[in-house]
């Protein structure tokens, strides 16, 4: 792997782009971006270049796509076009099926299409991170186990374990299922809390009287609707499953308190929440 | 106020006495607690020396209870019988009404309820800290407003205020209201979250497939039983209101992104996420 071109270069790009050097990479990293941003850059050492898409894709071994969802699947169609005979293209989106889909029908290149576990409140490259993926599930999600075991492939994978990530491998349609429990629920209730709470006719004292348990609860609130929009339009029949499972979960958990009690659920809760912990 | 004896030096009761020195508080800390208790709290520096409970209390002006809600419960009724004319009594349990009604019934010393909204995942003396309570509330609920206007509780006050936390005044029944919203409500939703996930066939998935933001999500969810049964027996009708106002909010969120989209949850989520951040 000589020559890295990173589409899109934000937390996630950024991050990546540090993390390949942290990690020992030699080579060139290339970024396609906003003038602003590849200027940022190209300033803080994130990336050695600014290039147009055509011309990056072109120089680069591994195409990394890193921009929102919808960039993503008008990008990949194009790439049989100028991308490098034989190069390697991954994205780091949230959503994969559409995404493995677009990828499926390249050509001249191979696609493995990749999730990295990882994000904060912030975004940008100016929040970019080297240790960002440190200790982070990174999930892989070939079309068929086959697409792990080509050079390119497997030369990617190393440098995701040299970067500290923990890599995954998952068909994209399981891959979809998954997050939205792990992910989109966990934003949606979030979000809902939010929401809830905002609109009640007491919200200005629920506010004066917030602790640290209802911060921790709202911080996934403050994520842009930008990224969202396309998460959401992308994998809805699995998000509305894990709706649907959450919310008969609370109606049951509801009818339990008022007429008994909440210990099983307790028990329950604080089990799962620790072997999440204790698997890290 | 000399004399400070602290009843249940947990988190709380030990954060409360270290917070006192670091504020400048020169008089005596004395401590009511397990044998084991008191010998860790001696040796850290938390209290000054263990008492028992009735020579705690007859020598202290202030006495802070701060165990679980039931031990205070059973504590209060008995102060006149023992505690020194004239001292102070509060409370930092999690549940307001109850404990006010107890605390009304005292003739001997003045009763003053409050609730300081922090906290963390570590329990005990051994995770006190001094700074636990700066820039969080503390809220105060005394039955009328003229309570605060003593000698002792307006003495109290300032050092609330000098342990850099916010009071806040409310009254009981709107204490319960208020946090049945801000703290009971997203601890349940924890619990609930993380009970869906760890009930979900693909458990081991999920957790495998965990970001930042689950942990984040989940971390309400580690809370013991044993806090949480007294606060949901003591405020069951103000709680059971905050999950139907929250379940028909999700109910409505779910049938939105059925048939639409859902930018302005997203818009509103944050705004109060935001809200709740910037006036901290």
């Amino acid at each position: 792997m000589d020559t890295v071109a990173i589409v899109g270069v934000g937390l996630i790009g950024g991050s990546f782009a540090l993390a390949l050097r942290m990690a020992g990479f030699k080579g060139r990293i290339v970024g396609v971006s906003s003038q602003r941003t590849t200027d940022e850059a190209v300033k803080r050492g994130v990336i050695d270049e600014a290039l147009p898409m055509e011309a990056a894709c072109a120089a680069a071994d591994l195409i990394y796509l890193a921009g929102p969802i919808h960039s993503i699947l008008t990008t990949i169609p194009r790439l049989d076009e100028f991308a490098r005979e034989g190069a390697l293209v991954t994205d780091a989106g949230s959503t994969k099926q559409k995404i493995a889909m677009a990828g499926a029908r390249l050509r001249r290149v191979q696609f493995l299409g990749g999730h990295p576990m990882a994000g904060k409140e912030s975004r940008g490259v100016t929040a970019a991170e080297e240790r960002l993926f440190e200790g982070r599930p990174y999930l892989l999600t070939p079309n068929a186990a086959e697409e792990l075991e080509t050079a390119a492939a497997s030369g990617f994978v190393e440098w995701i374990k040299r970067i500290g990530a923990l890599p995954r491998v998952m068909a994209p349609a399981e891959h979809d299922r998954i997050v939205a429990h792990s992910s989109h629920l966990p934003q949606l209730l979030s979000t809902a809390l939010s929401g809830t709470l905002g609109r009640h006719p007491d919200s200005e004292l629920i506010r004066a009287a917030a602790g640290p348990g209802l911060v921790d609860s709202t911080r996934l609130a403050l994520s842009g609707w930008e990224i969202w929009r396309d998460i959401l339009d992308t994998n809805q029949a699995p998000i509305l499953d894990a709706l649907d499972r959450f919310i008969n979960d609370m109606q049951a958990l509801r009818t339990r308190y008022a007429n008994g009690e909440l210990e099983a659920d307790f028990i329950q809760g604080k089990e799962f929440a620790q072997r999440l912990r204790n698997s890290r």
